[in-house]
């Protein structure tokens, strides 16, 4: 496609995580793909090469910290000290997924707060903006002194169930741990369904765990909901559950498909019929089975961009 | 009492927000309270006078920033630069009550993070680590770049209700809203019992807002669990929501009881038979009505500050 | 009033400690003053609302950190973290008066240096830049590592001594101790007049100290000058003993009427006709007695504001 | 001498400014200057080597930063470099004399504030503590946000003047501008005498300025009191005017004998009697005439670095 | 082995990049290596656990940043940012092969510094001080604020070609490009050995570049030397160029042996007798082919870390 | 000249290193230099006057920090903190010759690394950028967080000597020492010509060093090529050897000639035909002896400027 956005100053920029979501997002805005290269030098380290000047202009990076997260957020700090020592006015970091936001407090002693380090290594690095979606805290927000614009992936989500016909007392949204309640309210404030949450506890000392259901799911389409789904434990265990006790069919969906090690072997044996997700994280073949329907982010974070740039209002995107 | 603590190179603080408090955890650890004085001029400005040497010495400054939160936070603030220009080694905060901490997170457009800037103005200032309890979220930890401990209340109240005979399937534990149920779920944990939530929510549209309750109360001891109770609205309509479900009792408690407005009528007029909290945040004899337990963290607290003196191992006080 | 002034990128928004002034520099620039509430919890916790996008803005926000001057301050900071977090392009405080500004060095052991922590909170919040008056020593300038414009009132009030015909050997321009030589030297220059300093000490070992007059006053107008007038002791005394000395009539004035406690009693009752101010700090209805005048400042800030929005010079105010 | 302090971990080190200072000052303390060299190579530059390991010791750096300012500041932030990069644990300046202190505020459009700028580049160099006399003004304190000792030299003053006879009120205390009245106060305070004050104006428009003397110094020996002389301009112009209006005698004194360009000629030909100065600033033989007197600060700072060392109150010094 | 070392608060962790070296080092200083677990969750995360309780130690880390340099360079910032949360008294970072050293300046438009950016991430994540062997460029330890301790390799490798009768006239040292003349002089020095250059380049246009020889090399054996020997195609032709043009044998050397991709089996095939190097970076038994050999730097570095840790001069190390 | 460049927003100043210089780069570039003053008072304190508004503009500052170097940074530091205080939008220091630089590295224990210390203190004063030409090592670039763009000055030695006839196998240039072979590698390519080395050491022990050649010179035009020429001992000595080893003529060039102490003295009675410089730093008279040949950097420093105001590539000046 050709550059039809009418301000040369905006450049977007990919790097490796997920350049499909990238090309996406930069036919959103209007513009090409900035020329860069990132490769990898025979002995692991990254060699990055901007291919155009881009002094003075508002740069966006797209960079999910996904797997493999440690080389993927090494390109993205080393290409944003390329931007900054190329004199790009700002630097805007566009991370659908942001990557060790799960380590984002100090559970137990003498561990590490990575979610923190990260910001903080984003702006020693000279990022000037990050725009993000639904981190696993929203106090992650905080550990940023930069601009952070945080988007929000229940809307999209909650948009599909709609659209198949999802809502009011027939379904139920149900939480698949504590933590997560007031994530699987939202969904269920727009579907305008009640909400339950799995309990997993141990009823007596020395008897087996047990995966306990709070709230009524009685002959109710069920429909989980988490942030990220990594390993897929939780989820196909609590979908299980809820098939045991009554649940007329059960339902998933996420924002971050991680979905590593047994994730899809797990969702592919389990009760849950449809696994929604949307595109922050790249599927590669082997994870786009039939169970999985991803809807993109690419609009979002588009019209995000051009605001940004714009220096309109972002928060009007939430309305 | 005289001081017996072995080493003169420990200095405790009080200022104005918790002395009884500051004096208790000086009683722990068994020195006397630093000599100082903390006025105001007649135009308000804060005058502080610290009257003991403490060049060299590792310093712990009581304060919670409760009601009224900006006086006693820029009280702490100006402490902390009085320190750091006397030569102090360390400047520890202990903060049992973090204000401004439910701010933080820009849940809607052009909102601050209050959270994070006070982590930040007490790094400006000088404070080289802070000493804190139960934050309103535990992210928060990661708001600072300087080192932070973050004891926990609900061991506390745990044991009072244990010590009461709160137990097994008699009680229930009741998340009064849906960010609260992990806090509920450490709770329940200690005394084996099960969790429930209340559920705001709007059936249908043009319909009111209903107190759902998530769970199974009927017949039982039902205890709310909260960090923080404020105006004790939303405790206090869940309470009487509870008796009118079926639960035979209602108690309620909190580390942080912030108590202001109409808190201490509502709770008066409410099904609350009981209210523990602790005494992070000072309670004048008006709020200290019958159905108020108030327990100390003194102990807690002053243990933390020996091992960090100490540079033992604080984590091993949460086993 | 309708918005006047052609560049919408220019936004001036109040806080609570003196909205007459902040209406009357908007009214000066020729903008309406921007949405935005600032309210208190029941806790008494800031809570900010900024209601437009201010986006890529040059936003000035008008506060004085006068009495109650730590509720003022935490107002200002919450308010640069809110405006840093909206993506402002730059955030100027307009501060008329700089609270703090007397604790500028270490008088005395272990005292701490808040007019410096003020500078570095400010900073640390996210101002870019700080537009201030008669600041208490001119050094405080140096606080600041981002930009300062320091204004001077002194011409404001020479400007209604002279229009009321004070002038010449028929004066003379008084300082009430030993640090204000230097102002009183400058009003004295402007009317052309000699000066007075008033010269607290004690003549003799065990004997009261006496109000010693140190300079020519008898059968002149003194008029009194000071920066700052808190608690009106110093003044009230100098006044009394220059109309025993022989002084034919005394006037006093400042630029920071703070009047506080029994600040207006003793000008009240004492032998000053009249005292000069500005309105860098309102004064209550209780403090606007008959003596007393106030001066705006809004058409000289109003100015620099425009000069600041407009790459102009803002030296040449001073001409 | 040999060393005789008790604890190696303490070292001095001498740049070239003022090394007679810094050997009495090592000589006070009781220990060796440390081993070093500082050379210029062929073009200018500085050449610093530190020929004794300093690892993990407390190191002061004797350096006033007198004529030659640039070449004697540059020395001083080489020497930090290499003793941070040299790993000692504190590396403490001592500036008995602190060069550019005079440019502490903008007193014009478009200056610099070089005493500031100063401030922050010891800071960056790595300095974590100074130790200084007599600041231009006490604000200055309040350009470091690392620590900073600062000593008084009028005592030193007064005590030469008590031991010499000049007390009560035969004396007079005169200030030789606006700005000095303080400091003349407090010289006037040891010595139980009066004060005066230079006021130089212009009575009329078109009229010559004229020195001006505000107070009574007629038939009594005045003493002119500055912290800095430079190129003693005022002071002998002040002198003079002293005697044609009735003094009968004149003195000066000051902290820091900067006396540059005309100022020791000035001072011969003028009718100051003696000038009473301290060794802030290395004085050569062309400027040792007659008329001057210099006292030692050595056991005064000698005094501070001990107590610095020892973490004792270095406010006792005061008393 | 049991812990020898005198002093528990000496703690040295080893991370996963070269356990072997990490577990040499603690022999030598005479420490058990501290507890920890660095682990990988399922996407890839990394998961440290320090197991052992470190505050107030001084904790040395001992991790190459050599393959697979992103996840051993992640491993090493969020094990500083565990230390630091877990109240290390400092944080050293033994790095015996400093990754991306290569990346030292800007030598194309839009290029990043990575090496100075491993330095500012360094320094985010809270590092106090590193310890490392021969940078590429001695500049980089200009690229740190915190202290750095540059230990050299050299030695270690002129001591083995002594002791096997490399010296004087026989041999011939030399550099296989441009920018290491210098250390194949330092390695000639030390035996006494005249040097060589191999100068690639294209004497005439549209002609193939050619290992043009610099210096007599003929019936010499010659030992070619670099720091880093990473795909082996420059230092294998220079070798393949040196038997062409008469040279008798050729060995070759390096500290850092990256030796990635095609770099054994070029090595295999080339010129060279014999390879020498040292165990800054880990070989796995496919690269210990027998031409390989392969001394230890666990004496040196051991060495250096207790004479930091005693505070002792390092430099003494390099006499 | 009248100023021609369209925009009034970029202002070029000169400090007292190199005022010819500026004033050909402000003919360059087509405006007339800003109006200052940069005085010294009579104790050697620097006052800087910027006599027009500057802010909001893009400001360059050309400053060499040649001799005296510490008087030339100083007042580099002073007018960066002037131009920051005045609201400069950007601060651009010019510094053809950046002094300092050849201490970039700790070569032995205790030693500052000055060059780094400057890029520090530069930062610290406000400088956003730095333009600079040809630095003693490339790495100097990463000491550097702000922007710094490198020119280089080969090229405009290059086109002199082809202008002059000098390339292919007639000639042969030559590196005085192991550091400078990379940059004499550079001057050959553009020449076309191979390359030598100066190799001085010692054959045996207690014998002389002597100024061994490595590489064919015999019968060809040698041009000597080094960054920085000082006291010329090295190139002056390199020469004499060269024409005894049987070099036909020599010549020599370097981008800064420092030219100090015995220098031109040294260059006079050498074996060296031609000295080529560029005008980096300003040659006196007694310095412009018949030998030496000046080239102007203006062009390329002009140039540079145009491009870092209209934010096109700099890149594409070294194509």
């Amino acid at each position: 496609m050709t550059n039809q956005y009418p301000n040369s100053k905006l450049k977007i920029f990919s790097l490796n995580s997920n350049v499909a979501l990238a090309q996406q997002i930069a036919d959103v805005v209007g513009v090409n793909l900035g020329k860069s290269s990132v490769k990898r030098f025979s002995d692991g380290e990254i060699q990055i090469n901007i291919e155009e000047s881009i002094r003075g202009c508002d740069v966006f990076v797209i960079q999910s910290t996904s797997t493999p997260v440690n080389e993927n957020l090494m390109e993205l700090l080393i290409m944003v000290d390329a931007l900054k020592r190329a004199a790009a006015k700002t630097i805007n970091i566009v991370m659908p997924y942001y990557g060790y936001a799960r380590q984002d407090r100090k559970a137990r002693a003498r561990e590490p707060i990575t979610a923190k380090l990260v910001a903080n290594l984003l702006e020693t690095a000279g990022a000037t903006r990050v725009i993000t979606l639904d981190l696993h805290a929203p106090q992650i927000q905080g550990f940023f002194d930069i601009l952070i614009d945080h988007l929000m992936g229940v809307p999209i989500l909650a948009e599909y169930f709609e659209e198949n016909g999802f809502k009011d007392e027939d379904i139920v949204i149900v939480s698949p741990d504590h933590g997560g309640v007031t994530r699987a309210r939202k969904l269920a404030e727009r579907l305008k369904a009640p909400i339950a949450i799995i309990d997993k506890r141990r009823p007596k000392p020395n008897v087996a765990e047990v995966m306990n259901i709070v709230g009524n799911i009685e002959g109710k389409k069920a429909v989980l909901i988490d942030d990220i789904i990594d390993t897929a434990g939780t989820i196909t265990l609590a979908a299980n559950a809820l098939v045991e006790n009554g649940a007329k069919e059960v339902y998933a969906c996420c924002t971050h498909p991680v979905l590593s090690g047994p994730a899809i072997e797990r969702i592919q044996n389990s009760k849950i019929k449809q696994l929604v997700v949307t595109n922050s994280i790249v599927l590669n073949e082997d994870k786009m089975i039939d169970k999985v329907v991803q809807l993109s982010v690419a609009p979002l974070i588009g019209e995000a961009i051009i605001r940004v740039f714009e220096q309109q209002s972002v928060s009007t995107l939430f309305d």
